[in-house]
């Protein structure tokens, strides 16, 4: 293929942010300034919108210093966007890079983001532009093809496994039921990051609900109860995206009840919603009184100062690797391989195709849900447990020996 | 007054847990075992409770290495209790003292931890036992009188400071209103803690909501819109125990329309009522089409390995602390005194009577609370930077001029 030109890049963050979305900025970043072919590294404010609008800031002329703060920090720091561009939006995107002469362009994000900068990508093959097209993966979901795992999801599941670690602590010490909503309308990876952080034989939570099983309000209740039963307590980490039977989310099955009820003074649309709700039906089941329930909301995804380290480190080295990708390639998005679990836990990276990455999305595979389809197996928790990192020991006392 | 008698000694941890209650545990524990006069110290099993059924476990056999890992673990490893023992009940405790032959009560907790110790070393008084009753004090509210702070407030504010940094991030890259409900029946210094990570002159949160001034729906949704049009978004923090000029809690309130409204199919019970509310008035008030809510919970106070370092440090010093005390006083709660702030922090630990701290509470006071009422002063940063510790920095690009 024809060598790599001398021009401009355009970088962007897009959909929602993660806690180390910008490590895979500062990755392109500390790349593109050491290849000559990219004379400016322009970022897109506010992704697809500063592309249309043709609003840019420079990147070329951060410090190492500011690199690896903003590595650290947290959320999209050039701005982030959820639309979803359709061709006409990508023939505007395009043009904007024409008159700017940008022939690299970068796109950190979720399976949308691989779907934009393929349909950009082809619009430029049409007409013979030479366009590097390069999507970096980002998502606390968890949920992209092809690559084994997704820059977002260790930072956003240690988030979860600490929160989740704390809390049986604490419904330990102040015994009852205890529910946690956890983010993932679609995919369980980040809900069952909950019991990653289990140590004790009874350790919470002690049930785990994911989007990937048909969720019954009767058994919820009567799972909760037999744990109830047993230990006197019961936390328990449900998803988001739980749906009944028939396919339909609690969460929008909740807000049509709500809608139905409500004359004006109460409106159920915040975040809250399912996790009250839940709580309601255990409450009202009656075998326990107390009842408490949290939904983590944004906390997960834009804690600051709060990452796992080969979290960090890879999503840097997905956006460092997407440079060096498109001095070769014309497109492509940045994968990761497991090399090795446990102790020699690593990862390779690779170039798969935009297409293999667009639009797409995958669930928890089987293998990772228990028979019953409330809680985690083994399997999941090797799987899982590299990405978020070493989790604190912790000590409790009042199950020792009495004296 | 007479020496210090070779006895055994009960340490108990009290109300709602904290991420450093196990800090003051460790101390208490660690200083014990260096005199000789405290034989036994007995961890008393789920606070008042265990010492009411006579349920112990034994604190003197644990090493070093676990000492450190419980003074980092969240939550109170004895376990908690929400009882509040009247006169009756504290005599059944001392009888159960009396049976012991423990002289030395030490109890980390709040005002009625300390008023508990309180009552308990009266009934001693009173039939000339020799008991050495100490509260180690302890709250995510920092409301007890007398010292300067609380063992607890700095890392559930480190908690606080740290989400609200991650949220602001995050709200401005995807713009729109953002609500956070942080905890603080009565007492707002925890909620005050989310403005500590504030460093650019658009940071957020841009209001900030205290218990200690009364809270118009009105006034909060215009503040609002003030905000959102200066900057295009608006982060908002808010206390859970915010009132009406009546002195009504809303979260009471909200009680109240909802259960004139339910059919039973909705419970308004869980704690993301006010959240959600909050966020479904300033919908309707129809100026910003996205409106999101988040409500802490119990994570503020278990996360679990996330302490302030002065908080972890000056909570495990008033555990041994009390211990030393009880060597030479009868009674006392353990307080600290600033001597100095800034890079100049630090403090003194000095003994109050039980008396003093019993049952009280301390609000915010009005130097840290700006005139309008929404948000803190300058006076609280000084008062409160040092508690919970250096914060990240974070780096925000899509504010750069534009290229």
């Amino acid at each position: 293929m024809a060598n790599a030109p001398k021009a401009n890049a355009v970088v962007g963050q897009s959909g929602g942010p993660t806690a180390v979305i910008n490590a895979s900025l500062a990755g392109v970043i500390e790349e593109a300034v050491k290849h000559s072919e990219i004379e400016n590294l322009y970022g897109a404010v506010h992704a697809v919108q500063g592309m249309v609008k043709d609003e840019f800031v420079d990147l070329k002329g951060l410090d190492a210093k500011t690199l690896d703060l903003l590595a650290a920090s947290p959320s999209s720091a050039l701005g982030s966007s959820r639309d979803k561009p359709d061709e006409e939006y990508c023939k505007k995107i395009f043009e904007v890079f024409e008159k700017r002469n940008v022939h690299y362009f970068f796109y950190i994000g979720g399976n949308d983001s691989a779907n934009t900068a393929h349909i950009i990508n082809s619009l430029a093959d049409k007409v013979g532009y030479d366009l590097r097209a390069f999507h970096i993966p980002k998502t606390v979901d968890n949920d992209l093809l092809v690559t084994d795992h997704c820059p977002g999801y260790g930072t956003a599941g240690r988030f979860v496994a600490s929160a989740c670690m704390g809390d049986d602590l604490d419904n330990r010490a102040l015994p009852g039921i205890k529910i946690d909503v956890i983010m993932g309308r679609h995919a369980g990876f980040l809900t069952a990051a909950a019991g990653l952080g289990r140590v004790r034989e009874d350790d919470g939570p002690h049930l785990i609900y994911v989007p990937e099983r048909g969720f019954s309000m009767e058994k919820f209740c009567s799972d909760i109860e037999k744990v109830y039963e047993k230990f006197g307590r019961c936390a328990v980490a449900v998803s988001e995206g739980i749906c009944d039977e028939n396919g339909v989310t609690w969460a929008a099955r909740i807000k049509e009840d709500s809608e139905k009820d409500a004359h004006g003074n109460i409106q159920l649309s915040g975040s809250g919603d399912l996790a009250d709700y839940l709580a309601g039906k255990v409450k009202q089941a009656g075998f326990a009184k107390r009842v408490r329930a949290d939904t983590f909301g944004y906390l997960q995804r834009s804690f600051a100062g709060f990452q796992s380290p080969s979290d960090a480190a890879e999503a840097r080295a997905c956006g460092r690797r997407a440079v060096e990708y498109a001095m070769e390639y014309e497109s492509g998005s940045v994968a990761m391989k497991r090399t090795g679990n446990g102790a020699n836990y690593g990862v390779e990276l690779f170039r798969t195709e935009l297409a293999n990455v667009a639009e797409k999305t995958k669930s928890m595979p089987d293998e990772f849900i228990n028979a019953e389809g409330n809680d985690i197996t083994p399997a999941f928790v090797e799987y899982a447990a590299p990405l978020i990192g070493e989790l604190p020991k912790t000590v409790y006392l009042a199950n020792n020996a009495k004296v």
